[in-house]
């Protein structure tokens, strides 16, 4: 059969990306304190494409991304397969990038029930310039109650739940822990959520983010804080976004940044 | 042109519903003491098909709704493009939904300053068993405050924005005003959201919201209170979820009825 | 504390539904011929609530759920978490729905290659009028062709991506595989879709779905057919989308039936 | 009452971005040789912060909107805007983008009948380093027919839709309708979609399709030449997908580039 995509390209245009994309496979993830875990992403990836040809060979993503989720490598370890998707479509660059669900146990304030939390997390890898980088997402919902409102309100505050997200890029020879940074962002809103909470909880929880208001800029600064402490990071993404209780608009603050290192 | 459609099925089975689903087109939208303006919508419509016939013909749904549009006929006034649809594809049942997004300019409570709010709303007409009904929808953002989390701590109560969905079928001789419709359902929650607030508004709805906690039980039943003052709803369907800021997922109540004519 | 919700609620309105939602799970799914496996679910939960009641314990949803999850019960089996919910909250009725993302093993037509396949299913159990019902829901993506593009033009027909979805319900004593519920409507459609085909692979997929050309009302109908062959299904809701290659719409139909057992 | 906004802030970081997102409201669009009209739009805007404050005032961004939109001032014109944001809010640089449905009558090919079809398109500003940008953005579905499948098969070729998004930077004194562009766009596909076509538009757009076969990467291409042909194009960001009609995920194609004023 007739190989089409090889075919001679005149155009003269070379390809930045081309891929796949939304594939959604079983994804193995290690843990902190616990056992790895197989969970649900959904996986794109790219490669560059010479001038000279005229498509790329879709298939071998999906063949060399079934054969990496059989083999039940780990999630953060992907260099490995983005380094086979390059060489089995002979490019000089590309990039992989896995979304995937992931479950915390948390413990309420204070009955101190367990029960899962979820989080919408990423892994990706890129490779431009014969360079490696890895980055790790995470999305965190947490409570912002409004500085403004309760200072100027004789009672109550309104607040609302928030979504911080913040995508890292460090140090090859660096690891840092999704739990370590989930809990990082948490601790700089007006309060966390939960998905069990008992009256008790209930009454922390309301008093904790009445006691602590936050803006937008304020989790932004905070979380750019916290950031700061890590010298593995090297680059940054974060973008905050606030639900407004009294608004049917979001309220956001976004800032990227390199961090060279010392 | 062979017409496959129209050829003989022996499957001896009755399409319920066929038709076509999400087409946008601009619809002409009737205001309470403004005049008419048009808005974007998306269109979805079906017929019922006897058993002999392999298929519908598609292309008949979008002439009358394209001609239907051209003339710049109401929304509200579904019933004859309805009755279009059902005629020139020969079925002896359809329907037709109009979703469209709806602007309504709202006074913020103290500052009294104006911004549009907008607000998705729907038409549906329905003709089953030769009885044409109507319907009309709105999706409204309001605030709940959690009347537990005010009685039980010491400073604030979590809140946090919620959606109000009404579907109504009234009797074909009454009209209902979607702005009318929208005010009773705010009125119901602990307070309206609104697109611009000043700081004497916000302090305002801050406090108003304290002072009227609501659970989403609570905004259901006074909706429900609403409906029934109407004596012209024949039935309702009605949806109510809060968008907790203390969790990461929702509190919800439901309740449909049919109201019979006294 | 003072529980609020416990207080005398005048109204007189008795709710039908309340309760919690789009709470995010991890959840035990039985497969056939494999062992159990884990996937991300969405669960939704409600319960009625007599008029004297200002409000449901939402916690107490979360608190079942949770216990239930970490014993690992499979998401088939939720009769005994829908029951204890009901019991816990002293409610008369109740339903409680799972989402979740469930991989199956597929192999390519022609090169036997195999690889995950991603669907999106769902379990729902309900308790009204004393009555327990289950029901199992899947979302299938699959080719269909168009049968008038085939006949009236002189090469090639539009073909595109379609989602049927398929809701059932059957008795309580009998079991239905979701592999085998998706093998079925597959069978249907114009082509199955894969995750993983190489060229010869899309070189069969392509002639077979030429050759098996296939209206939205053509798949509607042979799955009914599929489904009126399983004894024990007593209702099923049919809804089949094509997301049109030619338009920016879709075409659809649907059907609902109860099938009384003989 | 007290600015809280306004107070001192010692964490010492300049915030890059922070404003409102998604705020409604209807926007006024310049047409082609058609009378300008008013459109539903959604707006992002936001302004840097200097380190010494506290907070943004979120209102003032509603205020600017408002009043522009009040007067009906075009979306192409939003230069304006953007600097009566940025100086009410005594900011350094800033950024406003308005999505919005724009609808063009579309002739189908043979039959010559015109239907309204709905394009989503955005205007964006941006104020940074004391430079005003403009950029304008399409998505555009298209039926993309596989140049392979067509080789390899005896009858027939897998096709699809498919979205084409471009955003483009132009010079200052230049003007881009976004009719032209849309059509340019189209011309690079496999085939145009529409809304309305009959039997004769159907056979002649599978067969136009058929013989004009486009991997995602053709079309990439051939719309990049498209832009090389417009001098006052200074920069583009170009993003193709293909929901394939034999896999359940996309296949995808990206491509930016500034391009230097000769």
């Amino acid at each position: 059969m007739k190989d089409i995509q090889n075919s001679k390209d005149e155009r003269g245009i070379e390809i930045q990306n081309v891929g796949v994309k939304d594939v959604e496979l079983p994804l193995t993830i290690q843990r902190k304190n616990k056992t790895d875990c197989e969970v649900w992403s959904k996986a794109t990836a790219s490669v560059s494409l010479p001038k000279d040809y005229k498509g790329t060979h879709m298939s071998r993503f999906i063949e060399v991304l079934t054969a990496w989720s059989n083999k039940n490598m780990l999630g953060v370890d992907i260099k490995q397969c983005l380094k086979e998707i390059i060489e089995k479509l002979d490019a000089k660059s590309g990039e992989i990038k896995f979304e995937f669900k992931y479950f915390i146990d948390k413990e309420s304030p204070v009955s101190k029930l367990v029960s899962p939390m979820c989080y919408d997390c990423s892994f990706k890898g890129t490779y431009y310039n014969d360079e490696y980088k890895f980055y790790l997402g995470v999305k965190v919902p947490v409570t912002t109650l409004c500085p403004c409102s309760k200072e100027i309100s004789e009672n109550g505050a309104h607040n609302q739940r928030s979504i911080v997200s913040l995508n890292i890029h460090y140090d090859d020879d660096a690891h840092i822990w999704i739990e370590d940074l989930i809990k990082d962002i948490e601790s700089c809103a007006s309060s966390d959520v939960y998905s069990l909470l008992k009256r008790a909880d209930e009454k922390f929880v309301t008093e904790h983010a009445y006691n602590n208001p936050k803006f937008v800029e304020d989790v932004l600064r905070d979380v750019i804080i916290k950031i700061k402490e890590k010298p593995e990071i090297r680059s940054y993404e974060l973008f905050c976004e606030s639900f407004e209780s009294i608004h049917n608009h979001s309220a956001w603050a976004f800032q990227k940044e390199k961090i060279p290192k010392k």
